[in-house]
């Protein structure tokens, strides 16, 4: 085992730090180290916490981590932005964390934004998320904006998650969002001082009720269809879990205590053969993914990128059916 | 050939229903109706519109489908909805187009709808749109939600792609579909004549000026990346367009021949090399998916449902990294 691991396992700061760097840059002994550390993972509660923008889910990640020190965890915080340049989120979330967190040692804060890959993005959070665990943190924060597949497969990593809604967003967003509702173990109305509160939680109840368990199949059957639509196992099935629904005011402290209780409900209840099976799917989705990478990478190595721009060719040119491409690709593996 | 090929080549509208319903379905005999076809197809324009809820799409694509059959072009209309089972947004579309367009032979509408995957949804839509081409319209309209990474594949079929926004969404929103507006050739300002439009106007306006050579470029890696970061060919190069954006009151017919201008416009420039270049970057993404679907279902038949369970557990009990499984699994395939 090298030296930067060995850091880490005792739990050096800057050793985790760096070794997150190589995985953020993609350097190779980051894998390594990876494969090393592994048999020192699986003690943290990994917690995945998404909403649209402008629920005040950087704050709620703020008073729950605060939440968490008071009771004499330690925390770390991964705040994964997927959106586009053009919005900033990330940075503007941790300058608040940065004032009400700083100098407790107990809290560990990092950012991960992209300018490529979104498939890509959801590996590195499961690989930092990893890292963080072999370096003993009690609680992961996995801090994302909810938007859509993406932010699904980033919150994947995490065994409770919890969707952040906040009044008067509107019906518009209610719609894209509805999507997100169905990972959610446990559903924030944050901001719930403002007018409209009591009626964006009988909605979610509402929502809850009418599509709960359709939701929570459909949403297991897309993850492994995220890696290829062939279902290699029949391990995913039906959580017998209601979410539970609890009001915050974030920026007041307001509901935390409540929402920490939420966790702990979740995590008792995911105690035995329900956290053995949630395991297992993370794992097989893991695998998958990462399986088609090293698959590709073996494709990439095997056929020159002429040779691939030819049969791309002759399949625009229709004088090959996209069908028997595959085939000669598949020969060639 | 078999018959229901032939008959689809003829411009038999009964057998296009049910080959479409053959894809929608999985069924085996759909994948070699399309290798079959694919000689025929590459005639039509195809062209994804997409926009959040409520910014009128159903309406703009009615009148857009209007439009062309006024230039004497016959329009196939595709309406995806990767929504959740709560909404149900393509089936109100349909009504309202059922008003306007039935009883005119020249247009075909069909709605998919999925409960399952949004990978295979993507690629049932690339299946449907060919063999509606190779059925003869000169016009398709892939019609989608636009709420993130997964319209934005659906929408990665057509050579045109419109995103539709409306005045009066929110910010919320608008961060939201930062993600979508990278894809865009045209940009349509529906509900024109509403309060706040030319505010929407010049937020897009400056939105593009801002990040429009970056955007592209990251949307085009986006693309190699969602089927395994692993580039193949460096085909994927920055277009030289800058997309025009248009002002249209869909429900009143208002700035249709100006949208139909852009999208001439858009035509125009993507002949010779540049069009090229888009259909290989198609193809290739399509080989890439189409790839990744079999070597899942070679794993499949190569290993036991009880092998593979026995590999999650021993990574799940840290007995085995992951990197040290997917190694195992290669050497099977």
């Amino acid at each position: 085992m090298d030296n930067l691991t060995t850091q880490l396992l005792a739990g050096n700061r800057r050793a985790l730090a760096r070794l997150l760097s190589q995985i953020e840059n993609q350097v190779e002994t980051a894998a390594e180290a990876l494969a090393q550390l592994h048999p020192h993972t699986g003690r943290a509660w990994i917690i995945g916490v998404t909403g649209a923008p402008g629920t005040g889910k950087s704050s709620l990640v703020n008073a729950l981590a605060q939440g968490f020190r008071q009771r004499g965890q330690t925390v770390a915080i991964l705040a994964v932005d997927p959106t586009s340049p053009f919005s900033g989120g990330a940075i503007l979330g941790d300058r608040i964390r940065m004032r009400d967190l700083s100098g407790d040692s107990g809290v560990f804060i990092r950012s991960m934004a992209t300018r490529g890959s979104l498939g890509g993005l959801a590996r590195a959070t499961r690989d930092c998320v990893r890292l963080m665990d072999a370096a003993g943190f009690d609680v992961i924060l996995v801090e994302t904006v909810g938007a859509g597949q993406s932010e699904i497969d980033i919150v994947r990593t995490a065994y409770t998650t919890i969707v952040v809604e906040a009044p008067g967003l509107g019906d518009d967003v209610q719609a894209i969002k509805a999507g997100i509702l169905e990972i959610a173990d446990v559903l924030v109305v944050n901001k719930a001082d403002r007018p409209g509160a009591q009626q964006t939680v009988r909605a979610l109840r509402a929502m809850l009720e009418l599509g709960h368990p359709v939701a929570r199949q459909v949403s297991h059957h897309g993850q492994l269809m995220t890696v290829g639509e062939a279902p290699v196992s029949s391990a995913l099935q039906v959580e017998d879990w209601s979410p539970i629904v609890v009001e915050t005011v974030a920026t007041e402290k307001k509901g935390i205590d409540a929402l920490l209780e939420a966790i702990d409900a979740h995590r008792a209840h995911l105690q035995g053969e329900a956290f053995v099976k949630r395991q297992r799917q993370n794992i097989e989705v893991e695998l998958l993914d990462r399986l088609q990478t090293a698959l590709l990478e073996r494709l990439n190595r095997s056929l020159s990128s002429e040779a691939l721009r030819d049969m791309i060719d002759q399949v625009r040119q229709r004088q090959l059916s996209p069908q028997a491409a595959v085939g000669m690709l598949l020969s060639r593996l």
